[in-house]
């Protein structure tokens, strides 16, 4: 037993399956779910997700030695004003946000002395969003990276995070919020507002064209659409969150698309056959780093997505 | 039996998926592969995917009824210029090529008055290439679009080609070759020329990030490389060639870029979720028109990416 209580604030995807993962590992005593929506807590109780659940947060949150904030990044600050008075002395803070710099700021302010906040964002996910989508075996084998407060790295609070997320299935990395920003900006913001731009192309295309786009999409669309399913407020937040890491990649991305879009126009075909050719050697790298990390284990006939998600 | 010979120039992924299904459904009586590379016919050879092969093209189309060009599309001038006078009286001549206005412009100087072209581009594949690539079922649930020659939609020709690719587990649609061009140039080329751009700017970044980009490819990256990661030979042929549509798209999509770009700069939250809302219509058509099409069998337990291909 690693908590007494453990509370998780927002149940959509990560919250939901968080939550199922606790629960399988028997992780804590108590779970309890505080959701600012009636709905979702209704949602909670009838998929017996937790023990009790509630759209009061402080009250959510007054008995736990272990909370979890699984909100889009965009409302730290308005949950931490809710909770900060809420927390018990020596709890642990945690949360699964996907940019961890403007997330420190954004919550240390609210947090008392007395309790510790150990960042973290367990890159795993699927375009489904809400507490129906989520399932225990999310966050098996993929890396959750924890981003310690300054001084913090080796604190007993850091220890017990990442034995927690190694629990849930996780391999843990520890890195600085900054470099973290960076990574993620190239490694899933881009990836991301590129995939939006596409399929928003596409949408504003006349209606007969969308049509067939919809019907040939086999041809690379359809992986596009897929990227760019997920919640529409998360990934606002995001792209607000960490416009200084991902604008100064968007720069270099637009440099090189400048660069492919004249060779295509001039007709440089040795430029754009090696520009094709340099780009083999990160492939071969994500295939070979993926055999390298313990399979993803498939539980949940339910998500097929996750098979897909595994990119081969 | 639909033809008494067939040849397949070009034993690439989809050639020799075309052979292995031709076999397998007993299309012909003869197969015989053509390719330039000694190499490629060694394995053919090996392999007992085709009666004969060989790197003489005038001489593996001289008995064929049909003859497959299966080539990237910058090759079909040379191509045609080789076999043109080798080529039977009344033979159809088809294709594969992931563009066809130009294709059509490349060919047809060098056909013949007594052989009949039926211009068709199945729309499957997956990233792998060359001749153990391929698999029989391959174009199964997937549309093949045909774009016959002016006058020439109803031709016996064309008639027998859409049963032939029916055969081949496909679904046949007709359409112009300029109309095919642009719904490609947005489902497929477009695609594809992002997702090479995103993986060469990675490519560009400095060692240390490198190695983490590819860490943590889970977060969206690996989706990307996996789309780029198709033949840059065949790749540059289909830029260089649907030059005009891509660069059409290209262009609205650069100005979708720059908004989105503007609307983070500025923090311009509605903005942001108005554009990631309005995507996810396409993304419902996009599932929707999946359900309504029978479902990819999958027979070869070697190609688990196709499942990854159908994009769920």
């Amino acid at each position: 037993m690693m908590f007494h209580t453990i509370t998780i604030i927002g149940f959509g995807l990560i919250g939901s399956s968080l939550a199922r993962k606790i629960k399988a590992e028997g992780l804590c005593e108590k779970l309890i779910c505080g959701d600012v929506s009636q709905e979702v807590c209704d949602t909670v109780s009838r998929l017996n997700l937790a023990d009790e659940s509630m759209t009061d947060l402080k009250a959510s949150v007054q008995h736990a030695d272990l909370v979890i904030i699984a909100v889009p990044v965009g409302a730290y600050g308005k949950i931490g004003n809710i909770i900060s008075s809420g927390l018990k002395a020596g709890a642990i803070i945690t949360d699964v946000g996907s940019v961890k710099g403007p997330v420190i700021q954004a919550l240390c302010p609210f947090l008392p002395d007395d309790v510790s906040f150990v960042p973290a964002h367990p890159i795993a996910g699927t375009e489904k969003s809400g507490p129906e989508a989520g399932f225990s075996n999310l966050f098996e084998g993929h890396w959750t990276i924890l981003t310690p407060l300054e001084g913090e790295k080796k604190s007993e609070a850091v220890q017990k995070i990442s034995r927690f997320w190694e629990a849930c299935g996780s391999m843990v990395e520890i890195m600085s919020p900054k470099h973290h920003d960076r990574v993620l900006g190239i490694t899933s913001h881009l990836p991301h507002l590129i995939a939006y731009t596409i399929v928003g192309t596409a949408t504003d295309l006349e209606e007969d064209t969308q049509s067939e786009i919809i019907k040939y999409s086999a041809g690379g669309f359809r992986d596009f659409t897929r990227i760019a399913a997920g919640d529409p407020t998360m990934w606002r937040d995001i792209f607000l969150s960490n416009k200084e890491a991902i604008l100064d990649v968007l720069q270099r991305f637009n440099e090189d698309l400048t660069e492919l879009q004249k060779a295509i126009r001039k007709g440089e075909s040795e430029q754009l056959f090696h520009y094709f050719e340099k780009t083999s050697a990160i492939r071969k790298g994500v295939i070979k780093a993926k055999q390298e990390i313990p399979p993803v284990i498939i539980g949940d006939s339910r998500h097929p997505e996750l098979v897909s998600g595994s990119g081969e």
